[in-house]
């Protein structure tokens, strides 16, 4: 049996139609336009697909969106000053800074200069705090939220079940643990975090009755390690060489794909799984933004 | 065999030595004497030995301590201003505000009024952010802090070992989670939280290498969940009826200590165990935010 496609695709563009009906709402009712800077530094060429997509997201929904494309040589002080500007503008309720920076910027300065009620993307300490103590009017990080959301909006239940992430960032796998191991609905999970350092990492995540794997290496997941009937979240992004695509390469998960869905009960594919997931979260948040400047 | 006993309490004494030492070297040096003030509201008996033990552990390194005990019917903002002013006294380098508060109190309001760089339980968002993150300029809260260095100090290898943490508190279980799975010396662990929605919790627990309770009830974790040679840390304190007392009661821990030292390779006791290291790491942050003021 073949596990059941958790399509990210469709499920964002059906979430993205409910905050586009949302903002029009806003936009009747009190006049307020969502908008959405995104600054991106430098000449990354997937930093660059993400930021387009997300302007492009925010015209779909009726968003208001500005893109800072800057040179990779700019000062830190500019940036800084950029987003003190944008902390002030009652046009903008959600500042996105395009992670990684160059490395002469201090990412972590740039992130603290974020007013956190603009922090869409949930990055400010303070942001990290309140999610941690379980409060909710913190910015939940858009990736982590699009994990929860997408399996919420696809009856899987997480409470009292296993859940087993593979990775420890910031970003993707400390959050998640977090978000997962609350006392709150579509969470309630027992979690446990493996990743390099983890004795055993097969025989770990093969307990998992989720199995979220964020660890950034292509095709880490494989069949022996899901126990049958698993749900299996692929988080990676991989650029390997392909020399039968136009390109020369594909994107590929950090699941192989391929035969893990012959394992497991459920999975997401990649791409079209998690990503557009993340940035229909992103999306939300700045919606959550901008209702938060009526109070 | 029986289980090495893990002694906090002379333990705790060894770091307070170590902190007294270097607190005379920072008052010979910069004539700064490290000042702890410390908020008790109500006259809960347990929260009275609390706050009395951490005054008399500050005079006994030499700090300087106030301890502002304050009837239960306390109005919030006389606290939020006795904050305030605490925040600014040039003597006060940390603020402590004993935990529970008496229900007509936002606990969260209290906390967030905090000076960050004060805040030396570190429960303030900013600080819990910056522990997730890994930023160094925290304050780790001081359960989680002691029992890591409990186990540094006792030669408790963590890399890439299985933890089992029972309970997900906001001040034991979610931040030992976090201390703990970081890359770093004294972490590095494979980290599983497990609590009361978890589906065969002894099942889990038995897996743990080291197996850290605190999920606040007592003997909670039986000899049968505790696979052979585990390290175990009992953090909780649970009262018990116990007519052989003088007081009819004993405090016991979240751990059936008697028949766990049979299994386990070593074990903490209650009381003496991790709560004189949760003082010892008090004053050790106490130390670190005077030391701040140097800068």
């Amino acid at each position: 049996m073949t596990a059941r496609i958790l399509d990210g695709k469709v499920l964002s563009l059906t979430i993205q139609s409910e905050i586009a009906t949302a903002a029009e709402q806003l936009k009747r009712e009190h006049n307020i336009v969502p908008g959405l800077a995104v600054i991106l530094v430098g000449d990354d060429p997937a930093s660059q697909v993400y930021v387009r997509n997300k302007a492009k997201a925010c015209e779909r929904v009726g968003f208001h969106s500005k893109t800072f494309a800057l040179p990779s040589e700019t000062a830190q002080k500019y940036i800084m000053d950029l987003i003190k500007e944008l902390n002030k503008d009652n046009a903008i309720h959600g500042i996105l800074v395009q992670l990684p920076l160059p490395h002469h910027i201090d990412e972590n300065a740039i992130i603290n200069a974020i007013n956190t009620d603009k922090d869409v993307d949930g990055f400010h300490p303070i942001n990290v705090g309140r999610m941690v103590i379980g409060k909710e009017d913190c910015f939940l990080p858009c990736t982590p939220f699009g994990i929860q959301t997408l399996m919420m909006r696809n009856g899987i239940e997480t409470g009292g079940r296993h859940v087993v992430i593979v990775g420890r960032s910031n970003i993707v796998g400390k959050p998640t643990a977090i978000i997962l191991m609350q006392k709150a609905v579509g969470a309630d999970a027992t979690v446990t975090v493996c990743h390099s350092r983890t004795k055993n990492l097969p025989e770990i995540v093969r307990q998992g009755d989720i199995v979220i794997a964020a660890i950034g290496r292509a095709n880490f997941v494989t069949a022996d390690m899901v126990s049958p009937g698993a749900v299996v979240i692929d988080v990676g992004i991989n650029r390997v060489k392909d020399f039968s695509t136009k390109t020369g390469y594909a994107l590929v998960g950090d699941v192989d794909f391929e035969n893990v869905k012959e394992v497991a009960s459920a999975i997401t594919p990649v791409p079209g799984g998690i990503g557009p997931m993340t940035i229909a979260m992103l999306l939300f948040n700045t919606l959550k933004a901008a209702r938060k400047t009526l109070k």
